[in-house]
């Protein structure tokens, strides 16, 4: 079978199904060509072709160049023309790659092939523009000479900058039709010197040279990398497409321009773009010339008023795209000679806002089913749609006014303004003052969360993805923008360095956690509407409010994995509620442990010297910690509720400033030393491999028995006024079966007394623990999965050191994603399958949940989907990203 | 079948194989029978009738009693006694628990059972000692009340005490005849009140209620415990052997002692052993009176001399025991009215010294081939003969002083003595002034090297047994305490305190690194004779060193894993191979960068502001590394040299005390702020799963193209002298093929442009390492298994932080052994396995070896063994252990 595929208006091979075979661009040229819509004719050779070539010592197999002659003959009879002219008005083409996936950029493209020293004067006088036709001619020199010739860009830059300063002029379109003539020859001249032969004059020399150098390109550096990080198969190849070139430049009944079917920034139905008379598209790109709107009533330049039957051509087109393609289309066309030609159709790019509203539009207008319609939406864009926003020009001023400081990690989506606060305890008493804040710290550990309560958004030196800042950020809506490496924080004299600019406590910044940007100054911004209207609980029809509850109403029907939230407080629980979630899967109860009413008696524990003031200490403790599960009970009425015990090491309760450590001595009556020595005591080398976990429930049973106390309080409580408490208990950093039946040994009479039935299950967060499931599962209820600390240990990888490397490691491809943002697959993704695996096989109706920070990212949500898990469980803000996630991959694995 | 098995002169069922159904004394108490020694008869119920007592709701299975009685009525025929006397001469026993492994202490013993009001009589009048027979009645009230009746033992002790001081005596041997009557009522009225009924007269139930106890004792408590820790299974059960009595002390004519068949200090051949005449073996225990030596020429109340038939017999006996069982043996006697019995023997423990004498003079008496010699030596034992000693005398003169001063853990053997130096600076200055020194430190980090060279011996307040301290101390063959808790030291004053006493910096200390002993004050030291005599080179005939030579001979002829040693010196390299190494498989390059000479440069390299200065100094460094590694070529000639490229953190290298900071920024010509600000930004929150390994390489490529070059050149000159240079390079913390891959594209070049075959493999460290050996393998030559970081990280366990909940863990059997001592075969081995199968399939000869601590330790080198590890290796100090221990790893399979 021939592996060169015609298309046209009237003989078509191929068709959009036949990616594999003719590349994305191919089967898309070939598709439109079957439904009717004009595209300039062409044939496309097949990747097979691009593979055989490549292991054919870089020579075309046997009959391809008769085959491609064959078509080329076809080709020149369909439009009446012939490459080289002559006789015939010369033929131009365009020679371009197209894999079956798109590698933008990476391989190469060669337009206006079939131009030399004769067809230049034809074309010079069939569009009556002489400059047109030799700059045609030129950049395809120059494009060539670098592709196919492989001689260097920039020397024909140069040259081409002799020529501009030769004649005084600033921009290559001022040269003139003289000045264009001479360049051609000093670039002939060059090439003939540089690579040993003259340019070839030779339309057919000239094509294949171009077809070599295509398929050539699937093999050089960048193109083997590029597939090499995106897991692109080598033997997959490209194909080429050959294809007749248009022109828009043919005078003013010409022209060209790009069309959305739907406008791609609001949704809003109707065509969206522009368009320039007598013009090529690298015209609308030079922006030389400004462009008319495609459909503007006010304005008599616009194509509809100017053109109304093209234009009606255009719209028939697009409604009869978005029908086949059922998506937005995104176009581009050149009008030749008052005949519309679409060069491309491919699904629009488009807002978080846009992406929603087209959904539910395409669904209300028939166009799709709701399961399409789930599909047509990037889970990841939810989150800017909850994300509060800056005034776009307030903040435009500001970047124009050289106001950037510098740039972090987006570790918090959102917008935030405020004055910086160089501590915990500053932003609280600056919020106190009324004033917006944003914490501004090197690194934030537990006892900042007061702080970061306080403000508006937050700012770090250090840290990655998963610090302590992003987590607890992330937790609570706010912005923040972690790992910003270009600041120094100097606490001694209360400043920030940055961008050359040295910042006191107390001045204005900004921050764009979607961005990751850091401005001088203050922006105004706006919290999300929709999360202003969920909130009302009443939305109007065709409003954002409505559409996001359709689209979440849709995904509940379909069965797949649960989504549960990670919150501690009543708050954290009550958005993660309005935002879908199915149950809390971590409360970290550590983090009540900070409140002002608490901590002194977490501290008077930590520093008890003998059991029964620990047991004191713990006794003031509880009724705290029954009253914050009442409250979460309370929120979460019928929806389980998993509480892990204490997890962090007990010194991130303790202070480690001298002057906190003093007032806490004198609290406690003890000597500054003596709590000096016990904070000293309890610091780690290696806090994260340390004492923590259950291994502190272990060596501090009482902690744990009041922890556990406290929620068989809570349930009571909550049971008596009718809420249907739900709650699971969660022992966390189990690495040996053993741990877990110490632990349940010690609280499992508390339980048992109460006569309540509470299931007591673990974490799966030490690689040990994975490895040795199947022991574990004979004492567990129920699975965790903690990510984090799988990724930790798993890759020997911390979270909080990784920034130093972790930039470098993604550049050079070492690692594909940041592993703490999305889940390593193969080795820790092992460990969750082969545990889940051996979980099962024991206890086969083990509920197997995720908690760690992946449990909010799509990819690693595919993933925990394919591995049969029940539920994942994230940040509040990332619930209903989850759940379109969790649909989606359900949906993927039904088809 | 019977369950009862009958163990006489005349007959006897059972033999010494059978000890799953005998259990382990019954099967012995059988085989010495067979053998023809001279036992007390008796029978044993099987371990079979354990669990059906127990299943069978605590009742002995049908038939099981009228087995005993039958049993019971052929012992009494044998002896011409009966149970209960009457007619004849009373039939007295013991009953004892016996399971197939030792439980010592855990199960219940009961004697002279069969004594009531009449049978004490007869008994007081066959031996003409009515106190005896009194006192033993005593005694067997008690023993049975407490056993069977489940009373306490301290309301008895209580009573007896009363005795004592009602007739104004201080111990028990001295209350008189009647006064024993009387307590015996008294005993007797108290039974009757607390049990409700009286203490049992018929002998028969006597017996009947000490085989249900010994058969309930399977469950109590501590041996449930002792089974869960020792992996013993609950299903084995106990049997119970019942014994006829006889008595050392019925007259001159008897007597009691133990024997061993051979010197157990000195391993000297000859019976060694005491005895006492007219009397029990509990009366040897009270030590009231002296025993006398079996065998001493100048004592004419020794056994040889006083005794001398029966000392012929139980030499001869002794002697059809240790060929018999081919071991030294350990016997307790009896000699009743001239005629001997033994009562047990096994094989007797014994010192390590004795262990090596014994199992080679055991091949030349031609009672053992060298395979079971090799077997004979417990692998650890070895270690003592390499370590340094105390003068015992004035040791215990010291302990007697009260000079104690407290316990740590022991991590390096042998005993050290030297004034105090808190500081490394100051241990090398002291040293220089002649003094022997002990170090002393919270913990050690590589900034202390120099310090450790110039110390005998190390004493850390933190840290476990694989802490920096223990690991260098060990390499360095040095006596060294850790985690001694109990120590605080107080730099600011030059101090430490320690059991109640305040040290000054410049007092003397001594440390015993084998026990794990910190005393206070001077104790002269002798360095290991066995090390000396190895030096020299030369052995004198029968010599301990000819003995080790002889025992390493052996196990070279025995193809099994191979053992290599982690060495970075030359001097470590020596003594290394001096104790049998084979190689060099872990050679850390970061030690030789601690050098005086080096450590500027090393500073200079991460503080360069540019790559150009960074070079420079690594420029400076490269003599030093090719030195360093031409050396360690040289005492390697032939052998292989398996060199780490750099792996822990920058950090490590640079000084962390004020003062030494500004030092540093004044040879550097920075400001001190500069450097510091430098430390702070290498500082890690979790070094261990930081920014070091591989990722220094991948960051610092100059680094490790330094390195590479150094071996190189080192390689060349060494070969250019005729030296056999053998380099393997090996790439730390290596998580990802792509990381290899990375690396290997940097410093590959630099191998193949010498010319040279170096091969180029990983440690496999991270558990994603293990759990994607596959592909790792692809790019790796040899996997070298870190089993110290797979088991913190697989095990979330920092090393250095566990040592807070490690013992606790322990003490409660969550974890059986220190996981950084002995492998984690479940989870951590399973890695291992996991990695070493993954890596042979897709490179079926890829080298495999393990280089962390477990490479010295017997158990987790049996394992490595049946994984199928190449080799393993360790501290030159281990490797004799190592490699004993693999052989019989190799012998034991074999089997």
């Amino acid at each position: 079978m021939s592996d060169v595929f015609r298309f046209s208006k009237t003989v078509t091979d191929g068709d959009g199904t036949m990616r594999d075979l003719l590349g994305g661009k191919g089967a898309g040229l070939a598709e439109m060509c079957r439904m009717g819509v004009p595209v300039p004719p062409g044939f496309t050779i097949g990747t097979r072709s691009c593979i055989s070539y490549i292991n054919n010592n870089h020579q075309l197999e046997d009959g391809l160049r008769a085959e491609i002659e064959k078509n080329l003959t076809w080709l020149e009879q369909e439009l009446g023309k012939k490459l080289g002219g002559g006789d015939a008005a010369p033929l131009l083409l365009s020679v371009r790659s197209g894999a079956r996936v798109s590698m933008p950029g990476m391989m190469d493209t060669i337009l206006n092939l079939g131009l030399n020293r004769d067809t230049v004067e034809q074309l010079a006088n069939a569009t009556g523009n002489p400059r047109f036709a030799y700059d045609s001619y030129r950049r395809f020199i120059q494009m060539y000479s670098n592709v196919v010739l492989d001689l260097s860009h920039s020397d024909f830059e140069n040259m081409l900058e002799d020529q501009r300063e030769a004649e005084g002029v600033k921009i290559d379109s001022d040269i003139s039709l003289d000045g264009l003539k001479q360049l051609i020859a000093t670039y002939k001249k060059f090439i003939k010197e540089e690579h040993g032969q003259p340019f070839p004059e030779d339309p057919r020399d000239q094509l294949w040279g171009a077809i070599n150098a295509v398929f050539d390109s699937w093999n050089n550096d960048r193109a083997i990398l590029y597939r090499k990080i995106n897991n692109i198969a080598d033997n997959w190849g490209t194909a080429v497409n050959v294809q007749s070139m248009v022109f828009g430049n043919m005078g003013e009944s010409s022209g060209t321009g790009v069309c959305f079917s739907r406008n791609p920034s609001t949704g809003e139905p109707g065509p969206y773009g522009e368009y320039l008379r007598n013009a090529q598209g690298e015209d609308v790109v030079a922006g030389i010339r400004t462009p008319n709107k495609i459909d503007n009533p006010d304005d008599p330049e616009s194509m509809a008023a100017h053109w109304p039957e093209v234009y009606q051509q255009l719209l028939d087109t697009l409604v009869v795209l978005e029908k086949h393609f059922k998506d937005m289309q995104d176009t581009e066309f050149t009008v030749e000679d008052g005949k519309l030609f679409l060069l491309q159709t491919r699904n629009g790019k488009r807002t978080s806002k846009a992406s929603l509203r087209i959904a539910i539009d395409l669904y209300n207008e028939g166009l799709i089913d709701r399961i399409e319609a789930i599909q047509k939406i990037v889970p990841d864009s939810l989150s800017q749609l909850l994300a509060s926003e800056f005034d776009q020009e307030a903040k435009q001023q500001l970047l124009k006014d050289g106001r950037l400081l510098g740039r972090g990690l987006n570790a918090g989506p959102g917008a935030a303004t405020g004055v910086i606060a160089l501590s915990a305890e500053k932003a609280v008493s600056m919020s106190e003052e009324g004033l917006p804040v944003i914490l501004v710290r090197e690194e934030t550990s537990p006892e900042d969360i007061a702080g970061m309560h306080a403000s508006t958004g937050i700012l770090t030196q250090r840290g990655g993805m998963t610090s302590h800042a992003a987590v607890v950020a992330r937790g609570m809506g706010k912005p923040c923008v972690v790992g910003c490496t270009v600041m120094t924080v100097h606490y001694e004299s209360s400043t920030i360095q940055m961008g050359g600019r040295r910042l006191k406590e107390g001045e204005f910044i900004s921050i764009d956690g979607t961005t990751g940007e850091v401005l001088e100054g203050k922006i105004p911004t706006t919290s999300s509407p929709l999360l202003r209207e969920l909130e009302t609980g009443q939305f109007e029809a065709g409003s954002q409010g409505e559409q996001f509850a359709k689209l979440m109403s849709w995904i509940d029907d379909i069965a797949v994995m649960k989504v549960r939230t990670n919150a501690d407080t009543p708050a954290d629980a009550r958005v993660a509620r309005l935002l879908g979630a199915g149950g809390i899967g971590l409360c970290r109860t550590e983090h009540m442990f900070f409140g002002e009413d608490r901590i002194q008696n977490v501290r008077k524990m930590i520093l008890a010297h003998d059991e029964e003031s620990r047991i004191e200490a713990l006794h003031a403790l509880q009724p705290h910690q029954e009253q914050d599960f009442y409250e979460l009970f309370r929120e979460m009425d019928g929806l389980p509720v998993t509480i892990r015990l204490l997890d962090p090491p007990l010194h991130e309760f303790l202070p480690h400033e001298a002057s906190l450590i003093e007032s806490l001595a004198t609290n406690m009556g003890l000597t500054p030393s003596a709590v000096r020595a016990r904070v000293r005591d309890l610091e780690e080398s290696n806090p994260m491999l340390g004492h923590r976990g259950c291994r502190l429930g272990i060596s501090h049973p009482t902690i744990y028995r009041m922890q556990v106390s406290a929620i068989v309080g809570a349930v009571n409580r909550a049971r008596a006024e009718g809420v249907d408490a739900q709650p699971e208990v969660m022992v966390p950093l189990i690495g040996t079966k053993g741990e877990l039946d110490h632990v349940k040994r010690s609280i499992e009479p508390i339980i048992r007394e109460s006569g309540l039935e509470i299931p007591i299950g673990t974490m799966i967060e030490i690689p040990r623990a994975a490895l040795t499931a199947d022991e574990i599962a004979e004492s567990a209820e129920f699975f965790s999965f903690g990510t984090n600390d799988l990724t930790q240990c798993g890759m020997g990888l911390s979270r909080d050191d990784s920034g130093s490397f972790l930039p470098l490691y993604i550049d050079a491809g070492i690692y594909k994603r940041d592993p703490f943002k999305s889940i390593d697959q193969k080795g820790i993704g092992r460990l969750v399958k082969m545990a889940s695996e051996a979980g099962r096989e024991i206890k086969p109706d083990i509920k197997l949940g995720v908690c760690g920070e992946h449990g909010g990212d799509p990819d690693s949500i595919r993933f925990f989907h394919q591995v049969g898990l029940d539920y994942v469980s994230c940040s509040p803000y990332r619930v209903p990203i989850a759940k379109l996630a969790a649909a989606q991959a359900g949906i993927e694995e039904r088809a």
